[in-house]
């Protein structure tokens, strides 16, 4: 029977063979953690590396995920299908499964995307938020799962850390585990160039147990993790680690870290860890013992299939795990919420009009679970009945994130890669500044998340330019696989709302106003017509001089705009975009018929123009910011920056 | 002679009362933290209120920027004489003094425009690294000044927070006292709806001093105030307060945090607190008294300027603490510079160019201060002989600021504003996301801060799509005032260098590539070309048939490209575009000339075409990444997307 150091070696020598393979890549954080991994692996993490996606799996994080490695030896080792000793030599080669960091979708095994710093503990939050919501629901026969973490110095530096533990701490999420390389080794050499603090009494003040062990001693490591999961807290364990733990010239420096160690290290290591075998062969007798242990949860996978089967509601369980959301009867709830709506044609804030479209939504759709960092007033995210998830509460649908935007965007992200849940979020447009790494992640790896960004102009009035986006919308269009909503009324809200939940393959931001605005699709939504991403709202009714394109509450404007110089007898069209992403989607010919061709075009948007060229063209005229904002009524800096129908007939009336 | 509690009040009443007449605003926090600053402001800070830029006065930062009214009201009471008491009156209205967040630049006192939560905090730590510095290098007779914070609970939630503090903590910044105003309350209710940690004990872990007190006793606030000046460490003094002080039925609320309290509120306030004076009035013995207070510092002052009159190197000294720098010899600087390194023409990444620019300023610029957010060795921003800042070497240079980017930023633009250190640090570009919230607030207050963010492209290669960034540019582009430089090879490196150091009210941000580039300007840099933001580097041999425009690693190609074509005796020109901010600023019709009028324009660069529209129009060609990156050799990864001199052939071939 191998030894826990042959199982762990076994991964020391993968790693290290395919970084000196690949010429790039981390072998010291595999060989450090690779006791760790090889304790929680084959003691105690719940998995059937045959069934990858089986809902109840524990879920395992690799924050640290530059160490890539660990997990792709683990993968490979412990029977995953597809991760092959071909992959491994192939690492960070163009179509390998094996990029340089773990990629969510890109590989079986590999539960969310990590790489930037402090990500994964904060998405792990989210899973374990999703977990304890489910098992609240369901019960432990149909969800009972941990979440682990291996998280290095780094994650813990990133200010995204300490919003993630201490939410967690504050949700009490007890089934959340992270395991800390404490190697005291950061890239610019020993970790104390840049840290003094400690970081147990730091997991402890927010709410955690936190114990260090020997990261090297695989009993005292069981010992801490038998402890921590009966632990009524979420938990740190600190494992002292040395980096590059086994390379005899190299171990516990810096330099083990981003780079391969060399042949004649790897040598030496060979030597010093007696591990005679050839790179990327494994002893059999080794690789059959750690494919056991991937098989080790197979039994707990086929008993959860036959609770599954005989329960009551199994199908809705199935549904709600794949968060597969019919269209149809979808559809049907925007119309007859669009056609009310019509009758009373409100003048409403888009924030408002999202409000009302998610008090139709959220009774209907058992998945959506919503929250806001701080602002549930202002960001009209919490309809009737929804109560505060919590501990004592799990079973309930309204996440207060405190103002941690990032955390929340990061938890977001995991709540939707655990399945059973569709997280939407609020805080201001603004904001999404402090949120962008964690939606640039789910960008990356498609999740559908979405992000109700309020307050999104100067349009908010007195809080002034720190508040008031101007950059913000462009800075969001820019990120490949975002889908950024900017709705002008009622209508076009529940449009986009409809539009979000069924892209199940990208973020959505619902950029929206704190003013009141006019209602303008009188029609109701007969057909969704924001799906197009922009479409004509009001052609023009005289000989046609210009093509007017605006979004959100500069659509009113442009409305206001046409009446004005139709009393002139003169002829605009007025295009709503609410979403420039879909408009791009569609073809040619239709963007062209919407765009009137080659007349000219005036876009109206109360942010930079940044981008807005690709559909004007340089000669367009634009109508908006220039700069940052101001404080001050929002109707008087609208005139102070020129944003006004006037300004537009201005423009249009200019046109030679 | 007036009461504590007569000060205070005073705060008090003309806090809620502008917020009235604004009909916005927040007036719960300036209610609650009122006597904290009445303590603060009447027996700590040093200050001299009829010289707002004193070098040596204390910085007081008020991080919770939505309690303005109360630093509007402390600068109209102690004698800032431009916040006249009409000031107060226009509060939140265009073109008034008293915007709804303070803003740095716009009003005198305001040492840094706050708003965005933990901002105000981490930007504070900057303020005191400048001190710890200049008091290093000058002595206590020049620097010898403090740095006050008044947080709120929204800033301690937010990540950047963690980062600030634990930076602190290590640099042991003792000079930093943050007055926490901790009155659990938050936007959604009570504080504990989302937090159950216990901050003191996390400012403990993080090397603090910490104590709370009763924030309403004006005895127990001055005690701890003084053992904090004292503090070996920085300090924290949670000050229990009840938000809303005074307003009988509203105090201790939500409802007081970002509403007027109402008229019949007030005068239940007026009567609870027994102040019967209308609206707008202080009484003038507590106006005299509260003035004394913005004169104390007077004394302190005048001496001050004695010592510098006697000083030996006072004119270095003025000249350090202004930033001032002098073009003529820079210029010669950067001449030389590049004049000795096109005898040699060396292929070097940019990265290691921008590292060899340093070698050159750091010597000469005793203002620049460097760092890192722990990647000192691979973004090249440590010359020879820089050593690391921090405890018994606060003299040096070099910050090691951990994977903290956003603190990084935010301290940075402390230091600017602070005076006498131009800051300079760096991240790769995909991190920008991190610190993004940093940068736009130095962009809207207009401080110079320099970011080297290099591994600028898929140029990076196998670290994948997680470090390639691609949308990273334009979202940096879309920024107001923002300088993004580009540069391709040496030359261009060290002109943006120039410029970027001369751009005193602009952050600059320097995108830089991993991997080795060829060398262009060979004829160095007799004038800065880049200055212009782009030019033609080589004009059409042949006759010319388009334009092609590229920035950083792709400039090569198009070089490339234009070589390859000339073969087929087809011209184009190669546009180098280090800048476009730069190059926006120019005539209409210098931008015409460099892009060849009507010719067809080809724009290359390895990030998404998003705002380049505004160059090439929607008719342009563009060859850069259409989504994210992926993991392989960078060679590999640019023939994978296409980003080659032949494809750049191919698109001019199919020209028409």
């Amino acid at each position: 029977m191998p030894s826990h150091t042959d199982l762990a070696n076994a991964i020391r020598f993968l790693s290290m063979d395919s970084v000196q393979a690949a010429n790039s890549g981390h072998p010291g954080m595999p060989m450090g953690m690779a006791d760790v991994a090889t304790v929680l692996f084959t003691k105690f993490l719940k998995f059937d590396a045959h069934a990858p996606n089986w809902p109840d799996r524990d879920r395992f994080v690799l924050s640290a995920g530059h160490g890539s490695m660990l997990i792709y030896s683990l993968l490979h080792l412990t029977g995953y299908e597809a991760m092959t000793i071909e992959q491994l030599k192939a690492f960070r080669q163009i179509g390998a499964l094996t990029a340089g960091h773990p990629e969510y979708g890109h590989v079986q095994g590999v539960e969310t995307t990590t790489g930037p710093l402090g990500q994964g503990i904060s998405t792990a939050v989210g899973m374990a938020m999703a977990e304890a919501h489910l098992r609240a629901n369901w019960g432990a026969d149909l969800c009972d799962h941990r979440t682990w973490v291996i998280a290095s110095d780094g994650d813990l530096m990133e200010g995204i850390s300490q919003e993630a533990i201490s939410l967690a701490g504050h949700l009490n999420l007890n089934r959340l585990i992270v395991l800390w390389d404490d190697n005291e080794i950061s890239i610019d050499g020993a970790l104390s160039v840049a840290e003094s603090g400690d970081q147990l009494l730091r997991f402890k003040a927010a709410g955690w147990e936190a114990v260090r062990v020997d990261g090297h001693d695989p009993e005292a490591l069981e010992a801490a993790m038998a402890a921590a999961i009966v632990s009524v807290k979420p938990s740190l364990i600190a494992c002292r680690t040395q980096i590059g733990f086994g390379a005899p010239n190299l171990a516990g420096t810096a330099k083990t870290h981003g780079s391969p160690l060399g042949m004649q290290e790897i040598a030496a290591t060979r030597a010093a860890l007696n591990w005679p075998h050839a790179p990327f062969v494994v002893p059999e007798e080794i690789g059959a013992t750690w494919r056991a242990a991937g098989q080790k949860g197979a039994k707990a996978h086929a008993a959860w299939h036959k609770r599954l089967a005989q329960h009551p509601n199994r199908a809705a369980f199935e549904d709600l795990i794949e968060t597969k959301i019919d269209p149809v009867p979808l559809r049907n709830l925007i119309k007859a919420h669009c056609a009310e709506i019509a009758q009373h044609a409100p003048s409403l804030a888009t924030r408002e009009s999202s409000g009302a479209a998610l008090e139709v939504l959220v009774p209907e759709l058992d998945c959506l679970m919503g929250g806001s960092a701080d602002l549930t007033g202002s960001v009209n995210t919490k309809v009737a009945g929804m109560k505060a998830f919590g501990p004592n509460a799990y079973q309930e649908r309204y996440v207060h994130y405190g103002v941690r935007e990032h955390a929340m965007a990061a938890a977001m992200n995991g709540m939707a890669l655990h399945g059973g849940v569709l997280p939407y979020s609020g805080t201001f447009l603004v904001f999404a500044d402090y949120l962008r790494p964690a939606l640039r992640l789910g960008a990356l790896m498609g999740v559908r998340t979405i992000h109700v960004l309020t307050h999104d102009s100067i349009g908010l009035g007195e809080d002034g330019p720190t508040h008031q986006p101007v950059e913000t919308l462009a800075s969001l269009r820019a990120i490949p696989n975002v889908l950024v909503f900017r709705p002008c009324d009622p209508v076009e809200v529940a449009e986009c709302w409809e539009l979000a939940i069924l892209a199940e393959q990208s973020p959505s931001v619902l950029s929206l106003t704190r003013q009141k605005l006019s209602f303008q699709r009188c029609e109701g939504s007969p057909i969704n017509r924001s799906a197009q991403g922009a479409y004509v709202m009001s052609p023009a009714q005289h000989p046609e001089k210009a093509v007017l394109i605006a979004t959100g509450s500069e659509v009113e404007l442009a409305m206001k705009a046409q009446t004005q110089l139709a009393q002139r007898g003169i002829g605009v069209r007025v295009v709503s975009a609410p979403c420039l992403e879909l408009f791009e989607a569609q073809t040619f010919e239709y963007q062209n018929e919407v765009l009137g061709g080659d007349l000219p075009k005036i876009a109206i948007e109360a942010a930079v123009r940044f981008g807005w060229d690709r559909w004007i063209g340089p000669q367009g005229m634009f109508i908006g910011m220039k700069g940052f904002g101001a404080s001050g009524p929002y109707q008087e800096l609208y005139a102070h920056f020129g944003i006004t129908s006037e300004a537009i007939c201005a423009a249009v009336l200019g046109l030679d």
